[in-house]
C-alpha cells in the first residue's frame, strides 16, 4: 500500500491515534506523579509499541511494566531497562526470567505463591544477581495475588525476605476494582482503601523487620484522581491513560474528548429496507469488548450520536440509528465514519500497524509486538 | 524461545491445531463437493495461513475465498490464483482491486449496488481483462447484498451484464443465518431456502437471456450437511470447517471431536477463598466471542465438563467449578488445560503462529497473514 498522508486517504478499517492527545495524556500522568514524588512505572500492554513507551517514560526508557514476556523481550531488545513482568510468575517461563534477569540491569517477576518461591530457587541467577521479587497483594480485586487479610501475605513475604538469591524488592497490587466505579468519588474510594490497604501491609512489613521494600498500586483509573495518600507509596504502574477509551469516560478517569484512539470505518453499504448500512469494521477491527452494551453499541460513532453499532461479523459492522429512519443520504458509499472503541487495550491488540496522526496529518506508523 | 517437541512443552498460552483432525475436515469437504460435482472454493478467513489453504483446496492452490485484501495479497503472492474477494467492493480498495485483477489469471471481487459498479467502470483493467464480478444476494441473512425479492437485484444483473469491461461472473449468497441453527434438520431447512433462491434467480437470469453465469453459496452448517439441490449450483464456499469449534458443534455441523483447535493454557494460581484457579489464557489468547453464554463459559475445557472459564482480562482466565468446591490437588501450579474454543475464527485470529501436532508431537508452526 501507498504511504498516505492524510487519515482521510487511509484504506480501513485501520486504527488511528491522536499523537498530541496521546502526548497529552502522558505528559499528564507523568507531571501528576512527579509532583507527588512518586516514581510512575507505566505499563505497555495497552500499546506494546516503542514509540508509546517513549512517550510514556519519558525518553528515560527505564522503569516499566509489561504483561507478557514477549513485551519484555522486545523492550530489552530495544534498550529498555528495569522492567517488571507485573504477572504470576508462570512455571512454564521461568528460564526466560532468569536469562532476562540475567541480561537485564533489573528485571522483576512477580509471584504470589510459596511454590513459585521454590521454582525461582531451583534456578539460581548467574553473576552473582539475584531474583528481584515482587509480592502480589489481593487488595480486593480478586483476581492474582495473596489476599491481604490473609496470615499467608505476610509469612510468603517474610519466606521471600529469608531466600538466599532472591530478594523481596516490592508489593504490588492492582487495583482492577477500580473498573467497576462511577466517578471521581468512587475511584478515589477503590484507590484510598487499596493504597491504605498496602500501606498497612508496608507497616507490618517494618514491624517483622523487614526494610526498603517498594510498593506499588495501580489502575488507570486510580492514578487519574490520585487520593492524597498515594504520595505514600513508591510506584504507581497505570497503563490505559496513554489512549484512554469509552470505557475509562464511564468509569470517570478521562473525558471523552481525552481518548487518543480511534477506528477508522467506511460505509460500505446500504441497506434502507432494514434501515442500516454496513461498515468495514467487524471485530477484527474492533474486538468484542464491552459486549455491544453501550447506548450506542459496540462503540461511540464520533459526532453521530444517534447512531448505533449494533452488531459485528468478522469484516461487516451493522450501524443503523438509536430511533427513527436513517438519512442515507448523509452517509455516502465510501464515506468515512470514526469509531471510538469501547476498550483501547482490546481494540489496539487486533491491528498490526497503527497509523498516527496530528491534526488529521499521518505522521508515523507504529508497529505493536504481539505473542507471548 | 528453543523448538519443542511435543505441546506438553510448549510455552502458554498457545493454539494448537491437530493435523490429523484438520486435513479430516477438509478431506472430507473435498469429497463431499466432489461427489455432489460442486466446485469447493474455500473461505480462508478462519486460518489465513498458506498451510491450511494447501490442505483446503487438496494442493491445487486454486479456487479460494478471502475477506480482506491482505489475504489476496499474501495468497497471490505465494502462487495461489482464482481468488475471490468475497466482500462489497470497497471504495478506497478499488485501485488494489484492480492490480490484482491485472496480475492474476483469476481475481473476482462482489458488488451489491449501482455505485460500486460505476467503481469499476471509472478504472478500466489493462491488457484487455475485464473485471469479474459477483453480484451478492442476500438470501434473507440479513448483512450485505441485494434483497432477493427487490427488483433490484435483476436489474442489477442486468446492468453488471450489459456493462463492458465487465463480466458478470456468478451469483453469490451467504447463508449466514444458519448460524442461528440446532441440528441438521434446521440447518438444512435454510440451506434449502438459500439455494432454492438462489437458483429461482439463476432462472430469471436465463429468462433474460443471460447464460452462463455461476452460483454460490456457504456456510460451513449448510456445506457439512448439503441439500441435493445444492448439486445445482456451481459452487459453495465454506471455511471454518478446517477447524469446526464448540459453536458449530451447538450448531449441529460436526461432533466436538472433529474440532481441530485448541488453546493451551496453564494453571498460575490457586485461590481457594473463592473457589478459584487462574489460568495464563485471557482475551488475548481466546477472544471475547460468544459472551461467556456457555454453561462452561467461554470455552469447553476438554476433559472437565465440570469447570467453567467464567471470566477473563487481557491475560488472566479465571476458571470455577460449575457448582462445589473444587479439588485444587487435580491442578497443580504449572499444569496444563486445554480449551475448546466458542468459535475458532475469533479465536485463531488471536494469534501470530499456530502450532501443528500430530497426537500430541509438534510438527511444524503456521504462521497467518494479519491486517486488510
Amino acid at each position: 500500500m501507498a504511504a498516505v498522508e492524510f487519515i482521510k486517504d487511509l484504506c480501513t478499517p485501520a486504527l488511528i491515534i491522536d499523537l498530541d492527545k496521546a502526548k497529552r495524556n502522558a505528559e499528564g500522568m507523568l507531571e501528576r506523579f512527579h509532583k507527588l514524588g512518586v516514581q510512575l512505572r507505566p505499563h505497555m500492554k495497552t500499546h506494546k509499541t516503542l514509540e508509546c513507551a517513549d512517550i510514556m517514560t519519558g525518553g528515560s526508557r527505564r522503569c516499566i511494566v509489561v504483561s507478557t514476556l514477549a513485551e519484555a523481550s522486545f523492550y530489552a531488545d530495544n534498550g529498555y531497562d528495569d522492567i517488571l513482568y507485573a504477572y504470576p510468575l508462570p512455571f512454564d517461563k521461568v528460564e526466560r526470567c532468569a536469562e532476562l534477569s540475567e541480561r537485564l540491569s533489573l528485571f522483576h517477576v512477580v509471584v504470589d505463591n510459596r511454590l513459585a518461591l521454590q521454582e525461582l530457587k531451583k534456578r539460581p541467577l548467574k553473576q552473582g544477581k539475584v531474583w528481584k521479587v515482587w509480592m502480589k497483594l489481593d487488595c480486593d480485586n480478586g483476581r492474582a495475588g495473596v489476599p491481604h487479610c490473609d496470615p499467608a501475605a505476610l509469612q510468603l513475604a517474610l519466606e521471600i525476605w529469608d531466600t538466599s538469591g532472591v530478594e523481596l524488592t516490592g508489593i504490588y497490587a492492582h487495583c482492577g476494582n477500580t473498573y467497576a466505579c462511577q466517578g471521581e468519588e468512587q475511584i478515589k474510594a477503590v484507590a484510598q482503601e487499596t493504597t491504605t490497604v498496602v500501606l498497612q501491609f508496608m507497616e507490618k512489613l517494618k514491624a517483622a523487620g523487614i526494610q526498603g521494600v517498594k510498593s506499588s498500586i495501580g489502575s488507570t483509573p486510580s492514578c487519574s484522581h490520585p487520593v492524597p495518600d498515594i504520595a505514600m507509596l513508591s510506584e504507581v504502574h497505570p497503563g490505559n491513560y496513554i489512549f484512554y477509551d469509552v470505557q475509562q469516560s464511564l468509569i470517570g478517569s478521562c473525558r471523552l474528548e481525552d481518548v487518543a484512539v480511534r477506528v477508522l470505518t467506511r460505509v460500505i453499504g446500504h441497506y434502507p429496507h432494514r434501515n442500516q448500512l454496513l461498515v468495514d469494521c467487524g471485530w477484527t477491527a474492533l474486538s468484542h469488548d464491552g459486549g455491544g452494551r453501550l447506548p450506542t453499541g459496540y462503540a461511540i460513532i464520533e459526532g453521530h450520536p444517534e447512531l448505533k453499532l449494533l452488531s459485528m461479523t468478522q469484516e461487516h459492522g451493522r450501524v443503523e440509528p438509536i430511533s427513527g429512519k436513517l438519512d442515507f443520504k448523509q452517509f455516502p458509499l465510501g464515506s468515512l465514519l470514526t469509531l471510538m472503541p469501547y476498550h483501547a487495550c482490546a481494540t489496539a491488540m487486533m491491528h498490526p500497524v497503527y497509523f498516527v496522526h496530528s491534526k488529521g496529518k499521518i505522521i508515523d506508523t507504529w508497529k505493536p509486538t504481539r505473542g507471548w
